[in-house]
């Protein structure tokens, strides 16, 4: 595990939240890439440059339903004085070019379609009387239902440039060309181009397996019957539902209890399961602090580089945190205090850009802002920790939502904002500009 | 289906973007509700107002790992003074209150413990000599490893006040409060809430279930070869990909063939898995328009209210384009234009708000903005048309991306934005401020 250089040593030593963030995405690795479906990559990150293999249109063809013409058979033709045009066939979209078009000649075209040797340009059916010998039609007789609009004559009321209507090959991208770089994020738009230029798989960094436990012997799973001195298990859920937003395939182990043996062996259970593993609650100073207990040297002796270092942050809430990694594998883990609020701030700060990272983005943080902050009294806070507040942001402005402790669940399900008081401040006045960290 | 009040009647008529728009999300009703556990609930709408069964916290409980003691004990304890206090035993989180505190005694309590009967307040393991009869220490000892720290004598080196490091019970939300209201869209932090009060299962909208099948004889799979005048199919994988990222459970059927029989059974195939189907292509004027041969009338004698109708919009691209219900369950049906390009701008404007408006939501549109058009040269616009244009935005400003041609997969791909040209502007000059929809 590398760590950033420390201010303070030993263990007393108060880390910034910058330098045990430092630390976490210092030690973590964008996961290798994968070969998958389409469908499948749909946001992960591209790790290769793709190229088009074959130009897109393959082949000129028409824009419209109509039909294919020599330009000099229609040249001068109006309503009045209709060009009159043998039709030699149809050409359906997903037909080879068997028809050629003669002078004198026309064959019915559909959207789509290759335009057949000898044409030059299509006609939309609206230029024309549709083969039924009356005035311009709106559209074609289903060939099902008429097959004789596949044969006849034509009469033309319009002429046509040379390439009217025909969308030529390679007019969209070119074989050779650049379809998209490495390290563009598959959404449906370049699922689009990767579909339309034959590319069935493509290469990409996998989302990232995400094994979430809380533990604590107080922690009732929700539905069931609460006892003398229990609560619910929030943070499993919690935090399982915000690294899928993270873009995490996440599994909930829920709550394990407070027995280092138990929460050993559960870890060492889930690690087939985990690219990442997170923790809540343990971590502090007290007795019965189990991940602490289990994990601060885990495989100190039989895995080398294996062991989960804990340490205080110079941030509240969310003090205690423990990170490092576990098992052969080396798997990642973050160890975040049990407090609701303590846990998802961790995650928002930690978690969240691991995660990101570990997919191979480059933008793995929440958007900041600026914002004047909307309150009935100074905020406070402690000087030498970095505070984060939770905040409803709207218009440039921040109002708190709820006050500053870190059990307080139903306030943060309100927010959707951090506000963020800087170590050297101890209050910030209502109208003074804050930094907002937006959940959103 | 209903439809809004036309400009013009007959087969000739020419709906409006926000006539077509507004006729398919009256005709679309939200889902049914479902009882769903809380993690299958993620970014689904609540559709109860939920009220806290039971406050939280539920009992007093301390903040820290410490002691708790009698405020009279400590009064005036410093490190040089420090109160001596009996160590009665622990109180672990989960642990009922077995003990009592009375004069003289305190209780080793650990963060989230239930305050034991007698004690007022907690001192920090910090303020303390953890037992030891040295000087202050930084933490407890495990448990596990030292159980005579749960007996013996504490030295107490700082005062406490009454309630001090407790947490009372009921001071983050009270039984009875409103939680949340119905119409909350649950994320991480409202489903900690849910969780947190004790919620196991709870009333939601489901994700709609998408299919999305494209037509087309020229289409083949990405991967396979291409013969003479076929294509990939692109639609299929992009609208899939497109409806998970609206909200829904897509199932991606491919490409079927312009047989309007192989259509229509596909079609009643797939009813038994849709909420909403959406088709690509066929549906212009051509003799092989097999969506519109196929659905046109489906039903119309046998199933009363079921139908697809065709039109044309004042659009551009996706002037063609179908609506309204298929089945026995009247399951609505958007029927796009099977130019790419076209179809993707038609699911942004039509699917995409009518997948949000099953899922109850009511911000269902993309957000829109103004622009500053940065171009070489004017747009220009057929007259009467909406004309929506591929475009990339930044800082207040949008330029457009490729051409205007519908099948122009691969400026889509490099846009995020799209460009609105209304129907009485022929052209745009450069400078001029825009309507744009953002599509990231």
């Amino acid at each position: 595990m590398s760590t950033a250089a420390p201010h303070s040593t030993g263990r007393d030593r108060l880390w910034s939240v910058d330098e045990h963030l430092e630390d976490v995405l210092t030690a973590i690795r964008p996961l290798e890439p994968i070969e998958l479906h389409l469908l499948d990559a749909q946001g992960c990150v591209l790790v290769e440059d793709v190229t088009v293999p074959v130009s897109l249109p393959p082949f000129d063809n028409s824009s419209m339903d109509g039909y294919a013409v020599r330009v000099a058979d229609v040249a001068g033709a109006s309503e009045e004085f209709p060009a009159a045009l043998e039709v030699v066939g149809d050409v359906a979209a997903g037909q080879a070019g068997l028809l050629h078009v003669g002078p004198g000649q026309a064959a019915r075209i559909m959207t789509g379609a290759p335009l057949p040797p000898g044409a030059e340009a299509v006609v939309p059916v609206e230029w024309t009387d549709g083969g039924l010998g009356e005035g311009p039609v709106d559209a074609m007789r289903a060939r099902s239902l008429a097959p004789e609009g596949a044969t006849g004559h034509v009469r033309v009321h319009r002429p046509a440039a040379a390439r009217a209507h025909v969308r030529a090959q390679g007019s969209d991208v070119r074989a050779g060309d650049r379809a998209l770089e490495a390290g563009t994020v598959l959404g449906p738009p370049q699922i689009a181009l990767l579909a339309a230029i034959g590319r069935g798989t493509v290469r990409v960094r996998p989302r990232p397996r995400v094994v979430v436990l809380s533990t604590g012997s107080e922690l009732v799973q929700p539905g069931e019957a609460l006892a003398d001195g229990q609560i619910y298990d929030s943070n499993s859920f919690a935090l399982t539902a915000a690294a899928r937003d993270a873009g995490a395939i996440a599994y909930r182990v829920g709550a394990v209890a407070d027995d280092a043996d138990t929460l050993r062996s559960t870890v060492e259970d889930q690690l087939v399961r985990a690219d990442l593993m997170v923790t809540t609650g343990g971590v502090s100073v007290g007795a019965y602090d189990v991940v602490k207990e289990a994990l601060a040297h885990a495989g100190d002796e039989d895995e080398p580089g294996s062991g989960v270092e804990f340490r205080k942050l110079a941030m509240q809430p969310g003090k205690p945190q423990g990170f490092g990694t576990v098992g052969p594998d080396h798997i990642p883990l973050l160890a975040l205090p049990g407090n609701p609020v303590s846990s998802y701030v961790s995650f928002e700060l930690f978690v969240r850009p691991a995660i990101r990272t570990l997919m191979g983005l480059t933008d793995v943080h929440r958007p900041t802002t600026r914002a004047t902050l909307t309150a009935d009294r100074p905020l406070s806070s402690p000087r030498g920790r970095r505070q984060f507040l939770r905040g409803s942001y709207a218009d440039g402005t921040v109002r708190p939502v709820g006050g500053a402790g870190s059990h307080l669940v139903a306030a943060l399900a309100h927010a959707d904002a951090l506000i963020v008081v800087p170590e050297d401040a101890e209050s910030v006045e209502p109208g003074a500009e804050v930094e907002v960290v937006l959940l959103g």
